[in-house]
Formats: structure tokens, C-alpha cells, sequence
């Protein structure tokens, strides 16, 4: 039997949209032989809906589009598609998260998800009902088991200090092995991580290897807001090993014999995937599917001559077109010669429309607003935010006559020490770098420079600086990114505790400070733009912390 | 037997002030002669510590505080207290969410929450396994069912369109009657929801009355971040009245005789709360909270001659103090003389410092150094909200200056159309009226006015207006809110869809713009300051929607 894997790219909520992509696949699928075309966790409807999960309207919507594929599709044809479920019984939540078998013209039969993920940007639970019957699905004599995402994930690698691996009490994969299945199939929505690449692989190709059975695993692509899913659908023969795969970061369709899967061992498609090429890829898609999911064609942002806007300005050109961003130099009387220049060059380089205009007169302006206040006292931190929400205002300025989107450049770094100014530097529409650790922009400032100098190279060899008074350097204030940056991966994604990260090797005075500084910004981190999503713990909706508390 | 219910307001984290305020209430009780006193949920650590749950350090915290409590209190007196707990078993959840029995210098039995709330603000399945197992408290020769909030909450009343009581499979309660208890316990951490009061009583006397068992319900009170718990614990008559309760919004402590529980009929203590007079008590223990918990003194807003400014300042007046308050009035050329006289004389009655900065020079520099950019365009939303802007950074650069926290003045009516900018009055640490809709914003200027005119009735009799061009009203792009302001709670708290509020009655052509409207205007929300939760949905944690997304 001949199976498609459809990896696809929706727009959640786009009906219409999202049907004649799923109908388009299957005619695509049949005519190239498939007997059987899968789509991803919730492809009906795009993965994650959220809140529009607690409308009625929704649902049925949800359900009605299911109907109508079955309509649209050759009746020959085998379709597993995903969509929300209104719940049957009386008591429990409203909904399952469920896949429906349309075949000969109608639903022929439901599978629904066990394992509801309800840890980090995951709320299943908040929706769904979790699986308690298990049934197997007979398809031209052969047994497919059906399980959504999470299903395969009973038992699941961690990262960080205070996890387990069985989070749950039920296994479905165990459920279904009683029914002597032929293949597994996973339908998911796996969102990307850049420090888990490999992980993700190998729960699947463990599977397979542990029940010798072959599995096929078909992944949601696109980002949605914050999360970008990377798609990289698999299939894997029987032995654990990958027989063949779809690419990161695009859409495609993928057909395998089921018989080749078992029969002979096939050549190894194995490659360990490029970190940082990968974060690229990712970034650039969240990127692009921010703008085109909105039918937005423009942004603007302030070029600083640092390399966090530089490398956000890469990634739009590449995403967007060098042709549809405007930006915006802002030098002060603190700026340097060289910030200017270096990003005139960038902008330059990149053939991208660029103005400069001096805040040194706003400046003054507030100064002398702010007179009756102020008088003599001595120039702080105001004064520092003040230039930034100059910037940020002319910037929105630009945004909303034309209609440019702001990309916001603050990096995961300062995001978590604070060191920004909200509604100045951290404002715009989405945040490109805010889960990018600054020794990783570097890495990207350098990957993005690999084919030609897109990024100038003073940019990315100067000591960084947030230019707001005389001679500043971020290490006046910060220790080095290269220690900073482990520190705050240590506390933040592996959530070690202080008294851990000491025995480590690191100063208690130090740690203690940079924990501090983490916990007392929790503030403005909460009024942040969307942050586009690449590792396991991101600033935002995976991320939720108290404000008002002692911690 | 008598017991005590320690209504108490904690500091999320703050373990020593929650410890020594706990042993404190212990030992008063005692030697009122309490013979068991109970605590509400979490009450170690303060609900709800979210994320905090996730660090291992922080349970073995809440552990040794609640352990350091049993050589703390009187070894005579019982003493039931909420806490996490290790999930000893080796699958699911790594928590419970617990309360511990102390008796006798060491704990003595701990009792786990069964039904875990994972809906509007509630995560917390996101943390804790469900409790399977249940057993009965025997002491001093009587049977307690112990239960932890949502455990009675098995069937629940709902006002939204898409919703059902029965949110569970298991039913605590009925499993506890398996041990024919003499007395149901409630722990609990129930925010507060001006339409909610009389649905929470009901649930508790229902309770009773349908056991013909006395129910003692023990719920905190104070507000963390935009939560706000009420209080309001309460004895309950094994005949469903309330035999006695706790106020509203501050602490206390109940001695209660369980005998009298059932056998005397009590006075009735019934009373209905005053709606509006709740939501203020509300909003004001959500001001004093955020403060003094973080320990900030003084706030901050812009006074802008309009009804949320005023009704903001003087809550926060009632809150903090007037000594504590320094507001700006930043009139532009487009602001009426009677804004300025209005605010001025607004000021003066609460004795609260106050300074007039205009800032027409201000847009006018904004104006020139966008010049090059704008030359030849006609104004229009982008020179709005570089007014708005440039009152944000005036009202921050005060805040950064002298501590001042600024306080957000923006209603849910604004919030919801996206009547409001982003960086500009959408600023601030704490949004008082974010979850107020208003027409009820106008109610709370009348309540707030009753026994003196605090805020001047021209204040509240103009026509609502942003005056950011000539002569603008609100009422020039929005309906009367009388209209909108039910249009849009059936939206967004009843959760209607477009056809059943046609249905009702409303203009298609109005509510299809309405709704586009709210929905349009997700990305503004994203970024707003923490809001006081008044409403069962309030915009902020509790309601998720995809910004990316077409509905």
C-alpha cells in the first residue's frame, strides 16, 4: 500500500483555505498512486486555534469543512485528517483532539488524542478530553494504529532539572500494540526547538526499532505567531531506521510503499541538522508567515549599527524582500560615527530605503518639557529611556502612516536581564531575536555573512553598546555574553537553582545578581511583543511567572 | 469541636512572612480554642505561584516551611494547611496540590486535590497530577471530608454559549460519602467575579443542603498581580444556610462549634452583595496589593479630564493614599479648556500633587523631525498616537525618576475595540479598569462620589471624548456604549457568535464591525499591562487567542 504524508502550512482559522490545500494533496497524492494521504494534528483548522477552541461555532465550522473534504476527495482514496471533536459523553471537557478517516464518501471511523501536553506553550488540557477507548484502523487488510503528537511521547527526554520522562499515567502506543498493528502512524503538531532536533528523531525511530514496526510521522510547517513548527516528516522502516524524509521549514508531500518500509533496509537519510542554519531558517519563516498569514507586506526598524538589528534586518530582507523594508537611523549625540556609518553601509548593501533622523532635538525637547519637573536634578536612567522611547515613537511614527510592521531586535540576553526599555526598544509588532541568546546572534550575524558581507564586519567585531550616555559598553554593567549566556541557559531552560549553578564553577555574587535581574523583570517581559519561538523555554506564553511574589 | 477558618492574604514566595502569619493565626485560635484551624489553598506559598512549581527548589521550600510549622503551633491543636507535594509515584504529574494535616508536632496526613480547574486563568493540570485515592480525616472523633476548591466545584454553573456543568469525570464528593463524614472542608483559592458571588454561595449551600452535612469553606483573600480572591470564607448549616461568614477583601479568623452546625437552625446571615460597591472594594485591594507587595509606594497617571482617568485616581487615592499620588494633566492643542479646569479641580480635592506640562511643543518637534518623511501627507491615526506617545513618555520618564509607578486608565470597552495606543495610554505597570466595562466605569464614579463629590460631575456628564483631533467624541466611531458595551459582553464573556446577537436583536452591519474590531485588535492586547480581573473573562492570562489567524 502506498501512503502519502502531506506536510503542509495553514492558516489557523482560514477554512477555506486550509480545505482546498488538504483537497489539492489528496488529488495530488491519488494520481501519484497513494492509497491512503495523512495530514497533520488539527490541519483543518491550523495548529494552535487557542481560545477559538471554546467557540461553538468553531467547532461546528471545524466539523462542517470535514464533511465537505469527504465530498471533494476521490471516494478510492484513504484520508486521515485532523480536527477538534465535540464530546460524545456527558461529563468531561467539550472536546477531543481527534482524527477523522474519511473513505468512500464519509467518515468511516475517529481516532482520538490520549496524551494531552499541558506543560510549556501547551494547554490541551485546557480544551480537550483525553482518549480512554482504543480502537485500531483496518485499511486494505492491513492494521494502522493511529496516534496524534503527544501519543508517542509517553516517555520523553528532558533538559531540565525538575522533570521526569513518564508524565503521564496511560501509554496508547502499549493500548494499541493489542491490536497487532501493521504500521504506527503520528499525526502532530511539533513545534521547533534548535536543541532538539535530534531528540525529536529519535523518539520516533525508537519506536519503530522497539515494536519493529514501521512508523509514519507527519508534521504541521509554518509559524503561527510565536511558534514555528518545522515540519521534517518521516517516514521509518521497521529496524529504527529513516527511510526517507521531507525538508525543514517548506511544505511537500511524501509517498512510501508500506511493503518497502519492512522489506528492505533502506539507505540511511540520517544528517544531523545545522543549529544555527536551522535557527536561520526558522526565524526567517516565522518571519514570513507573521506577514503573509496577516497580508502584511512591509516592515520598518531601527537600525542602531549593533548586530542585533543588523541580523534582524538580514533575516527580513530574506524573509520579506530587501524591497519592502524601510528603516529607520535614529543617532543621538551619544551615537557614534561609525554606528551611523556602519549601518548606512548595511542598508547600502542590502539596497534597502533608509532615512536618518537625529533625536538630538526631541531630546531637548523633553528636557525642557520636563524642566518644571526635573530641575536639578542629576541625569539617570530617565534620561536613557527617554532617547529609546524617542525611537520607539518615531518608529511607530513610520508604522502607521505606511503601514510598516516594527520588527522588534531586543535578543533573548538583555530580554532576560532587562536591559531595555520598554515601549522604546522593545516595542513593535513581533519580536525576531527575543529567544536568541546573544552568542547565538553572533552566530547568525557570521552564517547569514557566509555566501557575501550582507552584515559589515565592524558591526559584528565591535564591542556592544547600548549608546544611550558617553562611552557606554554593555559590559560596564553586564559580565560577558559568554558567560551571561550559560548562566542564564543554565537558570532559564534547565532551571537549575542557584546553589547548582555555584557548584558549577560559578561566582555566587555573580549568579545571585543575574538571577536577581532575571526575577525583577518578569515585568516588562509581560508587555513584550510575540516572540518567535526556537528553543525549549522562550520568553512568553510558555513562560509563566508571577509578578507580584518574592522569588 | 471547634474550628477555625484562617482567612489570610499571602505573598506569593514570601515563605517566612507566609510561615510566621500562619503560626500567628494558629496560635490566636488556640487560645480562642480552636481545636483545628484551616487554611485556604496553597497557603504556604501563596496561590497561584504558576511557573514557581516548576523549579525543584521551590517545593523542597514549600515542604521545610510547612514541616517548620508543625514544631511551630501548639502540638494539641490540628492544624490543615495547603501545600505542593512530590508526586511519589513514578508516572504523571512530578506534583499534588495538597493539603497537609498537622497534629500532634508532624504531619500527619496529607489529602490531594482531585479535580484540577485548567480553564480561563487556571493552568493547573499544567503542574499537578489529579488525586485517584481518597480517605476521610478522623479526629477527635469526628469524620472530615477534606476537599481543595474545584473538588466541590463538580457541577458548575455557566453563563457562557458554549460550556457544560459537568467539566469532570470523577466526583470527590461522592467518594467521600463513602466514609459517612460528619463535616465537608473546602480550602480554597476562588478569585473574585462581580457576577459570581451569588453562584459561589449557592455552590457550597447546595453542597450542604444536599448531604445535610455542615460545610466550612476557607478560601484566601488579596489580590497577586491581576488576581483578586475575595475572601468571604464561610460556615455553612448542615441545612444549606450560612451560619456565619468572613467579609469581603480583608483578613480574619472564624471560630466556629461544628455542633451548632447541625443542630441549632442559625440566624440567617444572608445578604446580597452590592455589585458595584464589590467591584470597587475589588479594584482597590488589587491597587493596595500590587503595591505593597512589591513594595512601591507611590503611583503615577496621566489625569485627562476624562471618566477612567478620575475614577482611577481615586481608587488608587483610596488605595494608596492621595500624599502618595503625583499626576500630570498634559493637555494638546486639541484639549478643551474645561479637560484641564476639570482635572485641575479633581486634583485639588484629593489634595493630590499634580503638574501641567503641555505638549503641543513636543508634536510640534515630533512634526518637524518627521518631516522628511511625511512632507505633503495629510495627518491622520499616526499624529493621534504620536500625542498619546508622547504623554507615555512624559508619565514614564516620571515614573523612571522618582519611583512613581504609573497606573494604566484604560476601560475594557476601549480595550476591546483597540480604542487606544500601544506605547502610548495603553501604558503602565497596572491596568485598575482593563477588565471594567464603561458603563460600569460611570457606576463606580457615582459609587465612588456618594459621600462626597470626589470626582467633579462635569467629569462625569461630558460626552467621552479622546481629544486627540478637533472637536472628536467617542461617539464619532463607536456606538453609544450602553449598546456597546452589551454587544460586546455577550461576545466576549457569553461568547455568542454573530448570528445569535443578531438573533437578540442588534444591527448585523454593527456587530459584524464590533466583532471585527475586537478580534482585529488581539495584538494590541498582547501587550498590555497585567489587568485587574473583576469579570469571569477578563482580557490578560485567562482568554488565549492566536494573533496570527483569520476569524
Amino acid at each position: 500500500m502506498k501512503i502519502a504524508l502531506a506536510q503542509q502550512n495553514y492558516i489557523i482559522g482560514d477554512f477555506d483555505g486550509n480545505l482546498s490545500k488538504i483537497a489539492s494533496a489528496v488529488s495530488d497524492a491519488t494520481a501519484s498512486g497513494a492509497e491512503l494521504v495523512i495530514f497533520s494534528e488539527l490541519s483543518i483548522c491550523g495548529y494552535p486555534p487557542l481560545d477559538l477552541l471554546e467557540r461553538r461555532e468553531f467547532i461546528e465550522t471545524c466539523i462542517l469543512y470535514t464533511e465537505k473534504l469527504t465530498s471533494m476527495v476521490d471516494p478510492g482514496t484513504g484520508v486521515l485528517v485532523g480536527s477538534p471533536e465535540f464530546n460524545p459523553n456527558k461529563d468531561g471537557k467539550m472536546l477531543f483532539n481527534s482524527a477523522f478517516f474519511l473513505y468512500e464518501g464519509k467518515v468511516q471511523q475517529v481516532f482520538r488524542k490520549t496524551l494531552l501536553p499541558t506543560y510549556d506553550i501547551f494547554d490541551e488540557y485546557r480544551y480537550f478530553e483525553p482518549n480512554r477507548e482504543f480502537n485500531i484502523l483496518h485499511f486494505k487488510g492491513k492494521k494502522l494504529a493511529v496516534t496524534i503528537c503527544e501519543d508517542l511521547w509517553d516517555e520523553q527526554p528532558f533538559e531540565n532539572d525538575f522533570s521526569r520522562s513518564r508524565l503521564y499515567t496511560t501509554n496508547p502506543l502499549k493500548e494499541l500494540m493489542a491490536f497487532d498493528p501493521d504500521l504506527i502512524i503520528n499525526i502532530a503538531a511539533s513545534p521547533f526547538a534548535h536543541r532538539k532536533m535530534e531528540i525529536k528523531q529519535s523518539i520516533f525511530k525508537d519506536k519503530a526499532a522497539k515494536h519493529k514496526l514501521p512508523v509514519l510521522y507527519c508534521n504541521q510547517v509554518g509559524a503561527h505567531t510565536e511558534l514555528i513548527f518545522e515540519g521534517g516528516s518521516m517516514a521509518i522502516h521497521s529496524s529504527g531506521q529513516i527511510a526517507n524524509k521531507l525538508p525543514f521549514f517548506s511544505e511537500g508531500i511524501l509517498i512510501t510503499d508500506l511493503d518497502e518500509l519492512v522489506d528492505s533496509v533502506p539507505d540511511s537519510v540520517e544528517e544531523i541538522p545545522d543549529r544555527i542554519g536551522c535557527m536561520a531558517e526558522a526565524l526567517i519563516c516565522g518571519i514570513r508567515d507573521y506577514f503573509g498569514k496577516m497580508n502584511f507586506l512591509t516592515a520598518t526598524l531601527g537600525l542602531s549599527g549593533g548586530v542585533d538589528s543588523a541580523v534582524t534586518l538580514a533575516l527580513a530582507a530574506e524573509a520579506l524582500g530587501p524591497e519592502n523594508l524601510h528603516v529607520l537611523l535614529l543617532p543621538s549625540q551619544y551615537s557614534s560615527d561609525h554606528s551611523v556609518n556602519d549601518s548606512v553601509q548595511m542598508a547600502e548593501n542590502l539596497r534597502i530605503k533608509y532615512n536618518i533622523l537625529p533625536i538630538e532635538k526631541l531630546f531637548n525637547s523633553f528636557r525642557e518639557t520636563l524642566f518644571p519637573l526635573f530641575e536639578n536634578l542629576p541625569e539617570d536612567i530617565t534620561e536613557e529611556n527617554i532617547q529609546a522611547r524617542i525611537r520607539g515613537t518615531l518608529l511607530m511614527a513610520l508604522s502607521n502612516k505606511f503601514g510598516n510592521i516594527l520588527l522588534n531586535t531586543s535578543n533573548k540576553s538583555e530580554a532576560a536581564v532587562g536591559y531595555g526599555t520598554l515601549y522604546g526598544d522593545m516595542s513593535g509588532g513581533l519580536s525576531i531575536l527575543g529567544d536568541v541568546y546573544k552568542t547565538d546572534v553572533y552566530l547568525l550575524a557570521h552564517y547569514l555573512n557566509k555566501e557575501k558581507e550582507v552584515i559589515p564586519e565592524n558591526i559584528i567585531d565591535k564591542a556592544p553598546s547600548a549608546e544611550l550616555r558617553p562611552d557606554q559598553k554593555d559590559s560596564d554593567s553586564l559580565p560577558l555574553y559568554e558567560e551571561l549566556d550559560l548562566i542564564l541557559e543554565a537558570y532559564i531552560e534547565k532551571q537549575l537553582p542557584l546553589e547548582k549553578l555555584v557548584e558549577m564553577g560559578y561566582d555566587f555574587q555573580l549568579v545571585s545578581k543575574i538571577i536577581r535581574m532575571v526575577n525583577q523583570n518578569e515585568y516588562k517581559r509581560y508587555q513584550t511583543p510575540p516572540i518567535l519561538r526556537i528553543s525549549s523555554k522562550a520568553f512568553g506564553v510558555g513562560r509563566r511567572l508571577p509578578l507580584v511574589a518574592r522569588y
